[in-house]
């Protein structure tokens, strides 16, 4: 039995050994504030899982972990800037508590932070490591922009809604999962097949918090339900009613944008994706994905006993009452 | 004689050669504006005259001269939000061209990419340069946040200013050189001292851009005589003349600050700070620094005929008609 709190411990117990330097104050403040609001630390969860799935002792690869969690924190810092967003964790996020000029350079420092733990890494794994990491952070900044864009547009495709998730926070799962195996004497090919089962599992997570905006028990859900219907947000439930509904359904949909009752515009959304069976479809592609996550982990070339902890993990991350 | 220009042009070259990705466009596109809307390429060009210090070819240097570069332009992208800058160089701010969250996050993609650049650099040399470069990274933020603070502060001491110019723009010059000559085999005492070099020569640069704002020749300088008197900003001429004040003239500096009459606050300002022999003690405390720099650069174990163009680009920083 996979247990999760001892992992997240390791995590907790690391982020809080960090030595950051003393002044300015006001600058390393928000980030020790920040660090220590918590969150489930899922990230640098599977990149100990990832080393331990080749049969390594967790201990080798925490500074990649810690590096992966630090640049998390920095992108929900910026992003929480951009969203206007008052609470993260239920606590206020940076720029409330201080404002938006700490916010920004608060998630600088935290970027660069991120940085030095990467640098910690043996010089033989650096190489490959630095390179994954980039790329990723690169990835993960254009699905930022992707998320902003698509605000403004009306012709936002399943496809490019997809693309958009798996940029922005579903390649961070899979470095995350790759830096953790980037010490091991893996293949290549193993290697990528477990960057390929974390990729999966974020794009199913996520579809799966768009199902549960609306579709979720309320006596089990922390948030709203109907948050995202509310604020006419372009989820993966919105996209699949909209490339199936007739034109009549879509001056609905379109109408419904508007609406002020919002207990009104809650159910009444609800019956349409209802009748066009939109759970059904969503449901199906989560489904896709976590088959394809679940596969490329059966693809690896490890005893399935040392399989799992991350299979179990998947199942921990998806089912949650759909 | 250093032809500045050839080695801008390098830089111009390589920075014009950079692939980045297509899309998202409205990611990349303000990236391209703002790499390309020039600039001194002063950074860079320390690089490369780093590796020629000690007889090395420049083009051995290129990944680290870019890494700075750009690490550079994401901290002014960044700091014009944070200033609320309209114009850089003359062109419009990325935040102002565009806005607050493409101007973040196109910072944010700068950075990455700057580590991108940085991880080209041979894997013998790579530990060394990530420290350094991490370092210094981490030291810019702590600046900008002092600047920030000294704002709303009236007790800021000439020694904090110093250590505020040092780590906002001194160290960066500093890394510059100091990335330069890492793939060299040179001591650590002389690379050392190449660092002392650059950083000296950074806040003698950043004392005399204070001491022109009042006293520069207006026909050869390009921005208002006494931007700085009218914007009440601490600089280094202000807190000499408040070491300097008795509490009379303390009284007439602190009126002075809401002085409505323009013309009036500059002249009253001068008078006031040549009566106390401000410029004086400045331009010392430049001098100061200046000389530090030349004799970290004469205790560097290569050739004077080496060494010339360092010398050459220290005079051409700092000799601006004072």
């Amino acid at each position: 039995m996979l247990n999760l709190k001892s992992y997240a411990d390791l995590i907790e117990d690391e982020l809080n050994n960090i030595q950051l330097p003393n002044s300015p104050i006001e600058l390393y403040d928000p980030i020790t504030y920040f660090l220590q609001i918590g969150g489930k630390r899922i990230r640098p969860i599977l990149t100990l899982l990832a080393a331990e799935l080749f049969s390594l002792e967790k201990t080798n690869v925490i500074p990649q972990a810690l590096a992966i969690e630090i640049f998390h924190n920095f992108t929900l810092i910026h992003d929480d800037i951009m969203d206007l967003a008052p609470l993260r964790r239920n606590q206020l996020t940076v720029h409330e508590k201080w404002d938006n000029n700490v916010a920004i350079l608060t998630g600088d420092a935290l970027m660069i932070i991120a940085y030095q733990h990467l640098g910690r890494i043996k010089l033989e794994f650096l190489p490959e490591a630095f390179e994954s990491f980039n790329k990723t952070a690169l990835e993960v900044c254009e699905g930022q922009q992707m998320d902003m864009d698509f605000e403004t547009r009306n012709d936002v495709t399943i496809h490019e809604y997809i693309e958009m998730i798996r940029l922005k926070t579903s390649v961070l799962l899979g470095a995350a999962l790759h830096l953790g195996a980037v010490v091991s004497k893996a293949s290549a090919s193993d290697k990528e097949a477990l960057r390929v089962f974390g990729e999966n599992i974020g794009i199913a997570f996520q579809i799966q918090d768009d199902i549960l905006d609306l579709y979720a028990d309320p006596s089990k859900f922390g948030k709203q339900i109907g948050g995202d219907v509310i604020a006419n947000k372009k989820t993966i439930l919105q996209l699949t009613a909209i490339t199936k509904a007739n034109s009549e359904q879509i001056d609905i949909i379109n109408q419904l944008q508007s609406e002020e009752n919002l207990d009104f515009k809650i159910s009444r959304t609800k019956e349409l994706f209802d009748h066009l069976n939109v759970k059904h479809d969503c449901v199906e592609l989560m489904e896709k994905h976590y088959t394809i996550a679940l596969n490329a982990l059966e693809s690896i070339n490890v005893s399935q006993k040392n399989k799992e902890p991350l299979v179990e993990l998947a199942k921990f991350l998806i089912t949650r009452d759909l």
